[in-house]
């Protein structure tokens, strides 16, 4: 199966789909500007009082537990079941499993209750939930080990994985790509996790097979971020950086300069 | 009636009026910022134990539902009732009204228990509230309806519509306002439009004419963003360009760049 | 005592501490950038489920009361409990403290229930939680008695005062430090108060010693404000600008350009 980011993207800035976002404080103003910026129309809504009519009329569903409350937990459900029941793809962020009991069960429910089609983590955070052998072998070998936890995550999960990293490995369980796009930037920058997910989301917007919509978002935010720091001084103007290059990527070029295994 | 955006720009940056702003978390950073950089004093609250204290403190409250909840509308009613009774003028943004029941019940709850100076939204929103009339026309007509509708929603909430767009239309159901200042880069940022209706709210802290207060907002708010459009490289820069373009704002020039009918 | 920004920073970039913030809306995103920045790991959480593993397993614990309620007092004095219990040093941000009764109440309520390291406030807020004897002389004198205050302040809650402004002033009541450096653009952006805390809690995270860990990083930040104001055209370009300028600076320069008294 071959990638076709470019096409994909274009379909994206065409149809605009509507990406409905759960995520958190930290971030939803850049998840927000980066969906904008990549062609997409970003929503976000949480009270249970209208997320369910909210996520079933988006083209996808985000959830992301990075400030998460009981509140929210109760939002995030209802919206997976109506997104569920409606045929909208989901992408869960589980920031920060593994750094406290509640996030990790947290990520746990929402991968239990709700049919979610990617899951798009670092690999601490996908090892934790991938189970035991994950854990015994240490997060530091993990980026090491990236395509296999990868693939395992997928098949515990029964869900595309999408372990992000200096490469990321996004596995079905059977098939894997390894994109090597990216740069060292983004990871001084708060919420560039957050975006990756949010970006995959858009695509699966557009694209049904969620193993190539999640490898597609990390090749397109991976040459964005490379654009960006190619004129950036430091976090803050790569920060800024990032949504022009977003926006100027060019759906023609996208396919040559993916650095996909 | 004349505009005075100038002298009503150099009485805001005299006085720094006190902006209370019940927002949402997307973009409670930027439209602080762009409070700040127009020259006056963002506070954001929205606990009920305060908000009265603070809203009657203010020189005027925004009230914005992007992203609503029980306690948030709770707290939006709190400060609107203490900013009725102290005199202070509200300025509502009706975010997403139509997209959801929830939205759009809150909005017209807010609209029917408060007295708001200004409703600050986009044709779709507004007309959603404007009632039956204008939406069996459908959303697609309203930017042409522009004007029409502005005037049929001031009628129709009994205070000034200020219905943004490519061409802004400001009514308060007998005299109309076209304001033709802007950049096509605000649709690229999310939470233009809040902030646009955050300098509608600095503006009604000095200006006691609400018509006169919502066209000057956005003619200030049009020019910045035409400032900042000139050395920006996509919708990122444009963003951190335009609070220095609405801190660089000169009060002697914005009535002769004003575009307005 | 001699200050050792220098070297603390140093520490700060080889030790990477966790820095639990449990701030406000507005801000989040900005001392979580700000953090990473500087060279420490941010984290924010605020479910009273989770504040007590984060804050045990943090270098240090921001409380920041910006855009308080009460399910957030409530997090925060189960961090600030765990915090205290495991060792793990508090810097406190009374955001608003005078501005209602609920904010000042609020503040006392976690100065006297918490062991606080370091509280950083403006002097208006200081003054109202120093008590009487400051109110009485007013907010537009206590920059003037910056020292004073600090001192007293320091005395009154039995922690290090940081009273930030043109001139910052710092106490444990004893010894104090005056730290000059900064720029006045620092004013024009939103938050830049809350990242000073931030930064603040980085530097306790290595330095025992609250008195010169609060000093040090009003030097690094004020060094920091300085540099990015060089190439900024305005506020937006400033605050992108101070990203980069906590990312650059250089541990062998800091304390020569330390204007500290």
């Amino acid at each position: 199966m071959t990638l076709e980011t470019g096409a994909d993207l274009r379909a994206i800035r065409e149809r605009k789909p509507l990406v409905h976002q759960i995520t958190n404080y930290v971030v939803m103003n850049e998840t927000a500007n980066a969906t904008l910026a990549l062609g997409a129309l970003p929503v976000m809504a949480h009270a249970p009082q209208e997320v369910e009519e909210m996520a079933a009329a988006a083209g996808a569903l985000v959830l992301n537990i990075g400030t998460l409350s009981e509140p929210w937990i109760h939002g995030m459900l209802r919206a997976g079941h109506a997104a569920n029941g409606a045929g909208v793809p989901i992408v869960l962020d589980p920031v920060g499993a593994g750094a406290t009991a509640y996030r990790t069960a947290t990520a746990r429910r929402l991968l239990e209750e709700l049919e979610i089609a990617v899951v798009r983590g670092n690999a601490a955070e996908v090892a934790t939930l991938a189970g035991e052998e994950a854990e015994i072998r240490g997060v530091e070998s993990m980026s090491a080990a990236g395509p296999e936890l990868a693939r395992s995550a997928a098949k515990t999960f029964g869900c595309v994985a999408a372990v992000t990293g200096p490469v990321d490995h996004v596995s079905d369980g059977q098939s894997d790509y390894a994109v090597a796009n990216g740069h060292e930037l983004l990871a001084s920058v708060t919420g560039t996790g957050c975006m990756s997910t949010a970006m995959t989301g858009c695509f699966l917007a557009v694209q049904p097979n969620a193993l190539q919509a999640a490898a597609e978002a990390l090749v397109a935010f991976g040459i964005a971020a490379e654009d960006a720091a190619a004129g950036a001084a430091g976090p803050g103007t790569f920060h800024a950086a990032l949504y022009d290059a977003l926006a100027a990527l060019d759906p023609e070029t996208l396919d040559e300069r993916a650095k996909v295994e």
